[in-house]
Protein backbone atom coordinates (compact mmCIF):
# COMPACT_ATOMS: atom_id res chain seq x y z
CA UNK A 1 0.00 0.00 0.00
CA UNK A 2 1.93 3.02 -1.09
CA UNK A 3 1.02 6.77 0.29
CA UNK A 4 -0.18 7.85 -3.25
CA UNK A 5 -2.83 5.83 -3.35
CA UNK A 6 -6.13 7.82 -3.28
CA UNK A 7 -7.85 8.88 0.14
CA UNK A 8 -10.60 6.06 0.59
CA UNK A 9 -8.09 3.53 0.36
CA UNK A 10 -6.54 5.52 3.68
CA UNK A 11 -6.39 2.61 5.94
CA UNK A 12 -6.93 4.35 9.75
CA UNK A 13 -5.92 3.06 13.59
CA UNK A 14 -8.51 4.56 16.35
CA UNK A 15 -6.81 3.99 19.78
CA UNK A 16 -8.76 4.03 23.30
CA UNK A 17 -5.89 4.59 26.05
CA UNK A 18 -6.76 4.71 29.88
CA UNK A 19 -5.95 3.56 33.22
CA UNK A 20 -6.53 -0.08 32.84
CA UNK A 21 -5.83 -0.66 29.03
CA UNK A 22 -5.53 0.50 25.99
CA UNK A 23 -7.48 -0.54 22.79
CA UNK A 24 -6.60 -0.06 19.29
CA UNK A 25 -8.56 -1.07 15.95
CA UNK A 26 -7.75 -0.56 12.61
CA UNK A 27 -10.78 0.62 10.27
CA UNK A 28 -11.05 1.34 6.44
CA UNK A 29 -12.32 4.72 5.14
CA UNK A 30 -15.66 2.97 5.06
CA UNK A 31 -15.48 1.93 8.60
CA UNK A 32 -14.61 -1.67 7.64
CA UNK A 33 -12.93 -2.96 11.07
CA UNK A 34 -9.96 -4.78 10.12
CA UNK A 35 -8.43 -5.84 13.21
CA UNK A 36 -7.93 -4.88 17.09
CA UNK A 37 -5.60 -5.10 19.62
CA UNK A 38 -5.45 -4.75 23.41
CA UNK A 39 -2.49 -3.54 25.38
CA UNK A 40 -1.64 -2.31 29.31
CA UNK A 41 -2.87 0.96 30.73
CA UNK A 42 -1.95 3.88 28.84
CA UNK A 43 -2.53 7.17 31.14
CA UNK A 44 0.35 9.87 30.65
CA UNK A 45 -0.13 11.04 34.40
CA UNK A 46 0.84 7.46 35.48
CA UNK A 47 3.92 6.74 33.15
CA UNK A 48 5.01 8.52 30.08
CA UNK A 49 6.89 5.71 28.90
CA UNK A 50 4.47 3.17 29.40
CA UNK A 51 1.66 5.52 27.53
CA UNK A 52 3.92 5.40 24.71
CA UNK A 53 4.36 1.63 24.86
CA UNK A 54 0.73 0.37 24.97
CA UNK A 55 0.06 2.83 22.02
CA UNK A 56 3.10 0.95 20.18
CA UNK A 57 2.13 -2.39 21.55
CA UNK A 58 -1.99 -2.18 20.68
CA UNK A 59 -1.11 -0.71 17.51
CA UNK A 60 1.20 -4.35 16.38
CA UNK A 61 -1.37 -6.83 17.68
CA UNK A 62 -4.09 -4.54 15.66
CA UNK A 63 -1.96 -4.65 12.74
CA UNK A 64 -1.28 -8.69 13.29
CA UNK A 65 -4.79 -9.27 13.76
CA UNK A 66 -5.36 -7.47 10.43
CA UNK A 67 -3.15 -9.75 8.96
CA UNK A 68 -0.79 -6.58 7.61
CA UNK A 69 3.02 -6.19 7.94
CA UNK A 70 4.34 -4.66 10.79
CA UNK A 71 5.81 -1.57 8.88
CA UNK A 72 1.98 -0.95 7.99
CA UNK A 73 2.12 1.64 11.27
CA UNK A 74 3.90 3.87 8.76
CA UNK A 75 0.93 4.39 6.68
CA UNK A 76 -1.99 4.98 9.21
CA UNK A 77 -3.40 7.84 10.34
CA UNK A 78 -4.11 7.74 14.30
CA UNK A 79 -6.61 8.84 15.69
CA UNK A 80 -6.28 8.79 19.58
CA UNK A 81 -8.11 9.34 22.66
CA UNK A 82 -6.20 9.53 26.07
CA UNK A 83 -7.15 10.05 29.77
CA UNK A 84 -5.21 12.31 31.41
CA UNK A 85 -4.44 14.88 28.46
CA UNK A 86 -6.93 17.63 29.48
CA UNK A 87 -3.64 18.49 31.82
CA UNK A 88 -1.86 21.01 29.12
CA UNK A 89 1.52 19.37 29.99
CA UNK A 90 0.92 15.99 28.88
CA UNK A 91 -1.21 16.84 26.26
CA UNK A 92 2.54 18.71 24.43
CA UNK A 93 4.54 15.45 25.81
CA UNK A 94 2.34 13.26 23.40
CA UNK A 95 1.89 15.78 21.05
CA UNK A 96 5.69 15.45 20.81
CA UNK A 97 5.99 12.13 20.75
CA UNK A 98 8.13 10.34 17.61
CA UNK A 99 5.22 8.46 16.74
CA UNK A 100 5.39 5.77 14.55
CA UNK A 101 2.11 6.74 12.27
CA UNK A 102 1.63 8.86 8.59
CA UNK A 103 -0.19 11.48 11.27
CA UNK A 104 -1.91 11.41 14.58
CA UNK A 105 -4.51 13.09 16.20
CA UNK A 106 -4.77 13.54 19.63
CA UNK A 107 -7.90 14.46 22.55
CA UNK A 108 -8.77 12.98 25.34
CA UNK A 109 -10.40 9.44 25.84
CA UNK A 110 -13.89 11.49 26.98
CA UNK A 111 -14.00 13.50 23.20
CA UNK A 112 -13.77 10.00 21.77
CA UNK A 113 -16.05 8.23 23.82
CA UNK A 114 -18.57 11.06 23.07
CA UNK A 115 -18.05 10.80 19.24
CA UNK A 116 -18.36 7.18 19.41
CA UNK A 117 -21.35 6.96 21.60
CA UNK A 118 -23.20 9.41 19.17
CA UNK A 119 -21.68 8.13 15.97
CA UNK A 120 -19.67 11.56 15.53
CA UNK A 121 -22.95 13.40 16.30
CA UNK A 122 -23.00 16.09 18.86
CA UNK A 123 -23.98 14.77 22.94
CA UNK A 124 -22.85 14.22 26.30
CA UNK A 125 -21.34 11.33 28.34
CA UNK A 126 -20.57 9.91 31.57
CA UNK A 127 -18.15 7.70 31.96
CA UNK A 128 -18.17 5.77 35.79
CA UNK A 129 -15.87 2.94 35.52
CA UNK A 130 -12.78 2.52 38.03
CA UNK A 131 -12.84 6.49 37.93
CA UNK A 132 -15.99 8.93 36.71
CA UNK A 133 -16.03 12.10 34.85
CA UNK A 134 -18.76 14.13 32.54
CA UNK A 135 -18.07 15.61 29.22
CA UNK A 136 -20.66 17.12 26.46
CA UNK A 137 -19.82 18.89 23.31
CA UNK A 138 -22.74 20.66 21.63
CA UNK A 139 -21.86 23.12 18.44
CA UNK A 140 -19.44 25.23 19.84
CA UNK A 141 -19.76 24.39 23.42
CA UNK A 142 -17.34 21.47 25.50
CA UNK A 143 -17.88 20.85 28.81
CA UNK A 144 -16.13 18.61 30.92
CA UNK A 145 -16.36 17.72 34.61
CA UNK A 146 -14.79 15.17 37.19
CA UNK A 147 -12.56 12.79 35.93
CA UNK A 148 -9.90 14.09 38.70
CA UNK A 149 -8.73 10.61 39.53
CA UNK A 150 -8.33 8.30 43.19
CA UNK A 151 -8.37 9.87 45.88
CA UNK A 152 -8.74 13.29 44.65
CA UNK A 153 -12.05 12.98 42.85
CA UNK A 154 -14.13 10.55 41.10
CA UNK A 155 -17.31 10.46 43.40
CA UNK A 156 -19.81 7.52 42.33
CA UNK A 157 -17.16 5.23 40.21
CA UNK A 158 -16.10 2.08 41.50
CA UNK A 159 -12.64 3.15 43.30
CA UNK A 160 -14.56 5.92 45.15
CA UNK A 161 -17.36 3.13 46.06
CA UNK A 162 -14.35 0.91 47.24
CA UNK A 163 -12.55 3.79 48.70
CA UNK A 164 -15.56 4.97 50.96
CA UNK A 165 -16.60 1.45 52.09
CA UNK A 166 -12.85 0.85 53.28
CA UNK A 167 -12.95 4.30 55.24
CA UNK A 168 -15.80 3.31 56.67
CA UNK A 169 -15.28 -0.30 57.55
CA UNK A 170 -11.87 0.84 58.87
CA UNK A 171 -13.71 3.60 61.45
CA UNK A 172 -15.88 0.65 62.39
CA UNK A 173 -13.05 -1.71 63.15
CA UNK A 174 -11.76 1.14 65.76
CA UNK A 175 -15.04 1.02 67.18
CA UNK A 176 -15.84 4.88 65.92
CA UNK A 177 -18.75 3.76 63.52
CA UNK A 178 -21.26 0.97 63.45
CA UNK A 179 -20.46 -2.37 61.76
CA UNK A 180 -22.80 -3.64 59.41
CA UNK A 181 -22.59 -6.48 57.17
CA UNK A 182 -20.34 -4.26 54.77
CA UNK A 183 -17.83 -4.46 57.37
CA UNK A 184 -17.62 -8.60 57.52
CA UNK A 185 -18.16 -8.23 53.93
CA UNK A 186 -14.64 -6.39 53.05
CA UNK A 187 -12.66 -8.26 55.84
CA UNK A 188 -14.00 -11.65 53.64
CA UNK A 189 -12.94 -10.11 50.57
CA UNK A 190 -9.19 -9.58 51.91
CA UNK A 191 -9.23 -12.50 53.85
CA UNK A 192 -8.11 -10.41 56.48
CA UNK A 193 -9.19 -10.71 60.54
CA UNK A 194 -8.68 -6.96 61.40
CA UNK A 195 -8.18 -3.43 60.13
CA UNK A 196 -4.57 -4.52 59.67
CA UNK A 197 -5.10 -6.71 57.40
CA UNK A 198 -7.25 -4.65 54.98
CA UNK A 199 -4.40 -2.19 55.37
CA UNK A 200 -1.41 -4.13 54.47
CA UNK A 201 -3.36 -5.10 51.13
CA UNK A 202 -4.53 -1.80 50.46
CA UNK A 203 -0.77 -0.06 50.82
CA UNK A 204 0.56 1.51 47.97
CA UNK A 205 -2.33 0.02 45.68
CA UNK A 206 -3.86 1.76 42.63
CA UNK A 207 -7.36 2.82 42.14
CA UNK A 208 -8.21 -0.66 40.67
CA UNK A 209 -7.61 -2.72 43.52
CA UNK A 210 -10.47 -0.01 45.54
CA UNK A 211 -12.59 -0.64 42.41
CA UNK A 212 -12.54 -4.23 42.99
CA UNK A 213 -14.64 -3.67 46.25
CA UNK A 214 -17.44 -1.60 43.94
CA UNK A 215 -19.38 -5.31 43.72
CA UNK A 216 -19.34 -6.09 47.18
CA UNK A 217 -20.81 -2.44 48.17
CA UNK A 218 -23.21 -2.53 45.55
CA UNK A 219 -24.54 -5.74 46.79
CA UNK A 220 -24.45 -4.90 50.08
CA UNK A 221 -26.99 -1.69 49.22
CA UNK A 222 -29.24 -4.06 47.32
CA UNK A 223 -29.48 -6.09 50.56
CA UNK A 224 -30.29 -3.61 52.73
CA UNK A 225 -26.88 -2.52 54.26
CA UNK A 226 -27.68 0.82 55.71
CA UNK A 227 -23.48 1.69 55.44
CA UNK A 228 -23.62 0.86 52.00
CA UNK A 229 -27.02 2.06 50.70
CA UNK A 230 -25.56 6.03 52.27
CA UNK A 231 -22.46 5.38 50.25
CA UNK A 232 -23.96 4.22 46.90
CA UNK A 233 -26.61 7.02 47.28
CA UNK A 234 -24.56 9.69 47.32
CA UNK A 235 -22.34 8.25 44.37
CA UNK A 236 -25.69 7.96 42.75
CA UNK A 237 -26.40 11.86 43.44
CA UNK A 238 -23.41 12.86 42.26
CA UNK A 239 -23.74 11.10 39.14
CA UNK A 240 -27.12 12.67 38.80
CA UNK A 241 -25.71 16.35 39.42
CA UNK A 242 -23.01 15.77 36.59
CA UNK A 243 -25.99 14.96 34.11
CA UNK A 244 -27.95 17.62 34.79
CA UNK A 245 -24.91 20.24 34.36
CA UNK A 246 -24.20 18.19 31.23
CA UNK A 247 -28.11 18.46 30.11
CA UNK A 248 -27.58 22.58 30.53
CA UNK A 249 -25.93 22.54 27.17
CA UNK A 250 -29.29 20.92 25.55
CA UNK A 251 -27.33 17.88 24.20
CA UNK A 252 -29.55 15.97 21.80
CA UNK A 253 -28.41 12.18 22.75
CA UNK A 254 -26.94 11.43 26.19
CA UNK A 255 -25.05 7.96 27.31
CA UNK A 256 -23.45 6.10 30.02
CA UNK A 257 -20.34 3.92 29.87
CA UNK A 258 -18.48 1.70 31.86
CA UNK A 259 -18.53 -1.02 34.40
CA UNK A 260 -20.56 0.70 36.95
CA UNK A 261 -23.41 1.72 34.23
CA UNK A 262 -25.32 -1.30 34.97
CA UNK A 263 -25.46 -1.38 38.64
CA UNK A 264 -25.43 2.15 39.61
CA UNK A 265 -28.68 2.71 37.44
CA UNK A 266 -31.49 1.50 39.89
CA UNK A 267 -30.14 4.36 42.40
CA UNK A 268 -30.40 7.27 39.63
CA UNK A 269 -32.93 9.35 39.72
CA UNK A 270 -35.90 9.22 36.97
CA UNK A 271 -35.11 12.30 35.29
CA UNK A 272 -31.61 11.07 34.40
CA UNK A 273 -32.40 7.60 34.20
CA UNK A 274 -35.05 8.09 31.60
CA UNK A 275 -32.22 10.49 29.53
CA UNK A 276 -29.69 7.85 28.63
CA UNK A 277 -29.62 6.15 25.66
CA UNK A 278 -27.35 3.26 24.32
CA UNK A 279 -23.62 3.78 22.75
CA UNK A 280 -23.87 3.42 19.20
CA UNK A 281 -20.07 2.45 18.75
CA UNK A 282 -17.14 2.10 20.94
CA UNK A 283 -14.58 4.83 22.12
CA UNK A 284 -11.86 3.58 19.70
CA UNK A 285 -14.31 3.75 16.25
CA UNK A 286 -14.76 7.52 17.80
CA UNK A 287 -11.22 8.06 17.85
CA UNK A 288 -11.23 6.84 14.15
CA UNK A 289 -14.23 8.95 13.32
CA UNK A 290 -11.90 12.08 15.15
CA UNK A 291 -8.98 11.35 13.07
CA UNK A 292 -10.96 10.88 9.89
CA UNK A 293 -12.55 14.15 9.99
CA UNK A 294 -9.51 16.35 11.30
CA UNK A 295 -7.37 14.63 8.64
CA UNK A 296 -9.53 16.01 6.08
CA UNK A 297 -9.94 18.79 6.96
CA UNK A 298 -6.65 19.60 6.78
CA UNK A 299 -6.23 17.07 3.20
CA UNK B 1 35.40 -1.17 73.60
CA UNK B 2 35.03 -5.00 73.83
CA UNK B 3 31.81 -7.11 74.03
CA UNK B 4 33.10 -8.62 77.60
CA UNK B 5 33.17 -4.89 79.43
CA UNK B 6 30.77 -4.46 82.27
CA UNK B 7 27.02 -3.81 81.31
CA UNK B 8 27.20 -0.63 82.74
CA UNK B 9 29.32 0.73 79.58
CA UNK B 10 27.00 -0.98 77.14
CA UNK B 11 26.00 1.53 74.25
CA UNK B 12 22.68 1.73 72.75
CA UNK B 13 21.19 3.22 69.75
CA UNK B 14 17.59 4.33 69.61
CA UNK B 15 16.03 4.56 66.47
CA UNK B 16 12.44 6.39 65.13
CA UNK B 17 12.07 5.54 61.84
CA UNK B 18 8.55 7.07 60.11
CA UNK B 19 7.29 8.05 56.71
CA UNK B 20 9.47 11.35 56.32
CA UNK B 21 12.55 10.22 58.45
CA UNK B 22 14.91 8.15 60.27
CA UNK B 23 16.23 9.65 63.72
CA UNK B 24 19.03 7.22 65.38
CA UNK B 25 20.58 8.49 69.01
CA UNK B 26 23.28 6.67 70.68
CA UNK B 27 22.64 6.88 74.91
CA UNK B 28 24.93 4.98 77.48
CA UNK B 29 23.50 2.52 79.53
CA UNK B 30 23.18 6.09 82.00
CA UNK B 31 21.16 8.11 79.63
CA UNK B 32 23.41 9.84 78.15
CA UNK B 33 23.29 11.31 74.43
CA UNK B 34 26.87 10.75 72.41
CA UNK B 35 25.12 11.32 68.56
CA UNK B 36 22.60 11.66 66.52
CA UNK B 37 21.80 10.64 62.65
CA UNK B 38 19.12 11.70 60.42
CA UNK B 39 18.44 9.81 56.99
CA UNK B 40 15.53 9.40 54.87
CA UNK B 41 12.18 7.80 55.04
CA UNK B 42 11.72 4.48 56.97
CA UNK B 43 8.19 2.85 56.59
CA UNK B 44 8.15 -0.81 55.53
CA UNK B 45 4.84 -0.20 53.93
CA UNK B 46 6.88 2.13 51.32
CA UNK B 47 9.77 -0.14 50.66
CA UNK B 48 12.13 -2.29 52.49
CA UNK B 49 15.59 -1.44 51.01
CA UNK B 50 14.52 2.31 51.66
CA UNK B 51 13.84 0.89 55.58
CA UNK B 52 17.11 -0.92 55.70
CA UNK B 53 19.10 2.34 54.40
CA UNK B 54 17.54 4.88 56.08
CA UNK B 55 18.35 2.71 59.29
CA UNK B 56 21.85 1.86 58.55
CA UNK B 57 22.13 5.39 56.62
CA UNK B 58 21.10 7.56 60.67
CA UNK B 59 22.94 4.54 62.63
CA UNK B 60 26.61 5.92 60.70
CA UNK B 61 25.75 9.35 61.03
CA UNK B 62 24.96 9.17 64.60
CA UNK B 63 28.34 7.00 65.28
CA UNK B 64 30.10 10.14 63.25
CA UNK B 65 28.32 12.52 65.27
CA UNK B 66 29.59 10.80 68.48
CA UNK B 67 32.96 10.54 67.19
CA UNK B 68 33.21 6.31 67.44
CA UNK B 69 34.21 4.19 64.34
CA UNK B 70 31.97 2.87 61.45
CA UNK B 71 32.57 -0.65 63.37
CA UNK B 72 31.07 0.51 66.35
CA UNK B 73 27.35 -0.46 65.26
CA UNK B 74 28.20 -4.31 65.63
CA UNK B 75 28.34 -3.00 69.68
CA UNK B 76 25.31 -1.10 69.55
CA UNK B 77 22.13 -2.83 71.07
CA UNK B 78 19.18 -1.24 68.67
CA UNK B 79 16.25 -0.48 70.07
CA UNK B 80 13.93 0.35 66.81
CA UNK B 81 10.64 2.13 66.62
CA UNK B 82 8.75 1.61 62.93
CA UNK B 83 6.28 2.61 61.39
CA UNK B 84 3.79 -0.43 59.59
CA UNK B 85 5.25 -3.26 61.71
CA UNK B 86 2.00 -3.52 63.33
CA UNK B 87 1.04 -5.50 59.83
CA UNK B 88 3.10 -8.57 61.24
CA UNK B 89 4.02 -9.67 58.00
CA UNK B 90 6.74 -6.21 58.29
CA UNK B 91 7.20 -7.17 61.46
CA UNK B 92 8.92 -10.92 60.27
CA UNK B 93 10.56 -8.51 57.24
CA UNK B 94 12.41 -6.07 59.65
CA UNK B 95 13.03 -9.25 62.10
CA UNK B 96 14.65 -11.44 59.44
CA UNK B 97 16.74 -8.68 58.72
CA UNK B 98 20.95 -9.14 58.84
CA UNK B 99 20.95 -6.41 60.99
CA UNK B 100 24.39 -4.46 61.77
CA UNK B 101 24.33 -4.35 65.62
CA UNK B 102 24.72 -6.40 68.26
CA UNK B 103 21.56 -6.82 68.77
CA UNK B 104 18.09 -5.48 68.00
CA UNK B 105 14.71 -5.08 69.71
CA UNK B 106 11.66 -3.93 67.52
CA UNK B 107 8.57 -2.44 68.31
CA UNK B 108 6.22 -0.07 66.43
CA UNK B 109 6.94 3.63 66.24
CA UNK B 110 3.66 4.12 68.81
CA UNK B 111 4.82 2.00 71.09
CA UNK B 112 8.43 3.94 71.12
CA UNK B 113 7.01 7.07 71.09
CA UNK B 114 4.52 6.39 74.29
CA UNK B 115 7.45 5.36 76.28
CA UNK B 116 9.39 8.36 75.47
CA UNK B 117 6.55 10.70 76.22
CA UNK B 118 6.31 9.64 79.35
CA UNK B 119 9.85 8.76 80.40
CA UNK B 120 9.59 4.90 80.46
CA UNK B 121 6.44 4.77 82.54
CA UNK B 122 2.72 3.83 81.29
CA UNK B 123 0.70 6.17 79.66
CA UNK B 124 -1.22 7.46 76.45
CA UNK B 125 -0.14 8.92 73.34
CA UNK B 126 -2.11 10.69 70.26
CA UNK B 127 0.08 11.44 67.04
CA UNK B 128 -1.07 13.75 64.41
CA UNK B 129 1.28 15.06 61.98
CA UNK B 130 1.34 13.77 58.42
CA UNK B 131 -0.93 10.55 59.72
CA UNK B 132 -2.68 10.23 62.77
CA UNK B 133 -3.01 7.61 65.03
CA UNK B 134 -3.40 6.69 69.08
CA UNK B 135 -1.39 4.27 71.31
CA UNK B 136 -1.89 3.34 75.19
CA UNK B 137 -0.24 1.51 77.51
CA UNK B 138 -1.35 0.57 80.84
CA UNK B 139 -0.42 -2.15 82.44
CA UNK B 140 -0.98 -5.37 80.44
CA UNK B 141 -3.32 -3.16 78.30
CA UNK B 142 -2.19 -1.64 74.72
CA UNK B 143 -4.94 0.06 72.44
CA UNK B 144 -3.41 0.89 68.98
CA UNK B 145 -6.38 2.86 66.82
CA UNK B 146 -6.32 4.65 63.34
CA UNK B 147 -2.73 4.94 61.61
CA UNK B 148 -4.51 2.80 58.60
CA UNK B 149 -2.56 4.93 56.22
CA UNK B 150 -3.37 7.71 53.36
CA UNK B 151 -5.66 8.06 52.20
CA UNK B 152 -7.50 5.11 53.61
CA UNK B 153 -7.80 7.08 57.54
CA UNK B 154 -5.55 9.10 59.45
CA UNK B 155 -8.49 11.67 60.31
CA UNK B 156 -7.44 15.01 61.71
CA UNK B 157 -3.96 14.56 60.23
CA UNK B 158 -1.97 17.34 57.95
CA UNK B 159 -2.84 14.87 54.96
CA UNK B 160 -6.11 14.25 55.61
CA UNK B 161 -6.70 17.81 56.13
CA UNK B 162 -4.91 18.76 52.83
CA UNK B 163 -6.80 15.79 51.08
CA UNK B 164 -10.76 16.88 52.29
CA UNK B 165 -9.60 20.98 51.24
CA UNK B 166 -8.54 19.85 47.55
CA UNK B 167 -11.83 17.42 47.36
CA UNK B 168 -13.84 20.10 48.08
CA UNK B 169 -12.28 22.36 46.17
CA UNK B 170 -12.31 20.50 42.86
CA UNK B 171 -16.07 20.12 43.06
CA UNK B 172 -16.29 23.78 43.81
CA UNK B 173 -14.27 24.52 41.12
CA UNK B 174 -16.57 22.18 38.72
CA UNK B 175 -19.90 23.84 40.04
CA UNK B 176 -21.00 21.25 42.50
CA UNK B 177 -20.33 22.39 45.66
CA UNK B 178 -19.66 26.61 47.43
CA UNK B 179 -16.16 28.33 46.41
CA UNK B 180 -14.72 29.77 49.41
CA UNK B 181 -11.79 31.16 49.90
CA UNK B 182 -10.19 28.31 50.45
CA UNK B 183 -10.55 27.36 46.75
CA UNK B 184 -8.77 30.81 46.05
CA UNK B 185 -6.23 29.71 49.04
CA UNK B 186 -5.47 26.40 47.14
CA UNK B 187 -4.94 27.38 43.67
CA UNK B 188 -2.89 29.91 44.45
CA UNK B 189 -1.02 27.33 46.53
CA UNK B 190 -0.48 25.42 43.18
CA UNK B 191 -0.55 28.25 41.56
CA UNK B 192 -3.08 26.95 38.90
CA UNK B 193 -5.99 28.17 36.95
CA UNK B 194 -8.40 25.50 37.23
CA UNK B 195 -8.95 22.13 38.74
CA UNK B 196 -6.96 20.42 36.32
CA UNK B 197 -3.99 22.70 37.55
CA UNK B 198 -4.24 21.18 40.80
CA UNK B 199 -4.17 17.86 39.44
CA UNK B 200 -1.89 17.55 37.73
CA UNK B 201 0.50 18.69 40.42
CA UNK B 202 -1.11 16.32 42.81
CA UNK B 203 -0.86 12.81 40.38
CA UNK B 204 0.73 10.36 41.88
CA UNK B 205 1.88 12.29 44.62
CA UNK B 206 2.41 10.71 48.54
CA UNK B 207 0.98 12.01 51.94
CA UNK B 208 3.15 14.76 52.26
CA UNK B 209 2.00 16.60 49.25
CA UNK B 210 -1.05 16.77 51.07
CA UNK B 211 0.07 17.76 54.28
CA UNK B 212 1.50 20.42 53.09
CA UNK B 213 -1.94 22.02 52.66
CA UNK B 214 -2.90 21.48 55.78
CA UNK B 215 -1.53 25.31 57.50
CA UNK B 216 -3.87 26.97 54.32
CA UNK B 217 -6.67 24.72 55.69
CA UNK B 218 -5.99 25.79 59.34
CA UNK B 219 -5.80 29.59 58.27
CA UNK B 220 -8.64 29.57 56.58
CA UNK B 221 -10.67 27.88 59.59
CA UNK B 222 -9.08 30.40 61.66
CA UNK B 223 -10.16 33.32 59.40
CA UNK B 224 -14.08 31.98 59.47
CA UNK B 225 -14.11 30.06 56.16
CA UNK B 226 -17.11 27.39 56.31
CA UNK B 227 -15.78 25.00 54.72
CA UNK B 228 -12.00 25.26 56.29
CA UNK B 229 -13.78 25.38 59.53
CA UNK B 230 -15.80 21.89 58.54
CA UNK B 231 -13.13 20.13 57.60
CA UNK B 232 -10.68 21.24 60.80
CA UNK B 233 -13.96 20.38 63.01
CA UNK B 234 -14.58 17.06 61.72
CA UNK B 235 -10.90 16.02 62.10
CA UNK B 236 -10.77 17.41 65.20
CA UNK B 237 -13.22 15.28 66.32
CA UNK B 238 -12.41 12.43 65.45
CA UNK B 239 -8.59 13.04 67.35
CA UNK B 240 -11.21 13.86 70.57
CA UNK B 241 -12.82 10.19 70.23
CA UNK B 242 -9.64 8.35 69.44
CA UNK B 243 -8.47 10.10 72.85
CA UNK B 244 -11.71 9.26 74.82
CA UNK B 245 -11.13 5.88 73.76
CA UNK B 246 -7.60 5.85 75.08
CA UNK B 247 -8.76 7.63 78.02
CA UNK B 248 -10.77 4.21 78.73
CA UNK B 249 -8.00 2.21 80.33
CA UNK B 250 -7.72 5.27 82.37
CA UNK B 251 -3.23 6.25 81.45
CA UNK B 252 -1.99 8.33 84.15
CA UNK B 253 -0.50 10.54 81.08
CA UNK B 254 -1.37 11.84 78.13
CA UNK B 255 0.72 13.34 75.32
CA UNK B 256 0.05 14.51 71.83
CA UNK B 257 2.83 14.64 69.49
CA UNK B 258 3.66 16.06 66.27
CA UNK B 259 3.31 19.02 63.83
CA UNK B 260 -0.64 19.59 63.78
CA UNK B 261 -0.44 19.43 68.10
CA UNK B 262 -0.19 23.14 68.42
CA UNK B 263 -2.62 24.76 65.18
CA UNK B 264 -5.02 21.80 66.31
CA UNK B 265 -5.42 22.68 70.27
CA UNK B 266 -7.87 25.72 69.77
CA UNK B 267 -9.86 23.25 68.34
CA UNK B 268 -9.67 20.14 70.56
CA UNK B 269 -12.85 19.68 73.06
CA UNK B 270 -11.95 20.69 76.65
CA UNK B 271 -12.27 17.67 78.30
CA UNK B 272 -9.03 16.70 75.96
CA UNK B 273 -7.37 19.67 75.61
CA UNK B 274 -6.90 20.12 79.65
CA UNK B 275 -5.71 16.56 79.73
CA UNK B 276 -2.56 16.89 77.65
CA UNK B 277 0.91 16.66 79.29
CA UNK B 278 3.67 17.56 77.68
CA UNK B 279 5.92 14.33 76.04
CA UNK B 280 9.33 14.15 78.44
CA UNK B 281 11.64 12.29 75.80
CA UNK B 282 11.65 12.23 72.55
CA UNK B 283 10.24 8.74 70.66
CA UNK B 284 14.16 7.79 70.06
CA UNK B 285 14.68 8.16 73.72
CA UNK B 286 11.67 5.90 74.13
CA UNK B 287 13.28 3.08 71.52
CA UNK B 288 16.54 3.21 73.83
CA UNK B 289 15.08 2.55 77.00
CA UNK B 290 12.72 -0.11 74.96
CA UNK B 291 15.96 -2.01 74.13
CA UNK B 292 17.68 -1.44 77.72
CA UNK B 293 14.78 -3.36 79.18
CA UNK B 294 14.27 -6.12 76.89
CA UNK B 295 18.08 -6.13 76.70
CA UNK B 296 18.14 -6.29 80.61
CA UNK B 297 15.52 -8.92 80.61
CA UNK B 298 16.90 -11.01 78.58
CA UNK B 299 20.32 -10.83 80.13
Amino acid sequence: MGACQPNNSQLYIGIDGGGSKCRATIYTAEHQKLGTGVAGRANPLHGLEQTFLSITESTQLAIADAGLAPSTSQQLIAGIGLAGVNVSHYYQHIVNWQHPFKAMYLTTDLHTACIGAHNGEDGAVIITGTGSCGYAHVGDNTICLGGHGFALGDKGSGAWLGLKAVEHVLLALDGFACATSLTERLLSHFNALDAMGIVEQLAGQSSSAYAKLARSVLACAQEGDAVAISIVKEGAEYICKLARKLFAVNPSRFSMIGGLVEPLYPWLDEDVAKRISPALTPPEFGAFLFARKQFNTKA
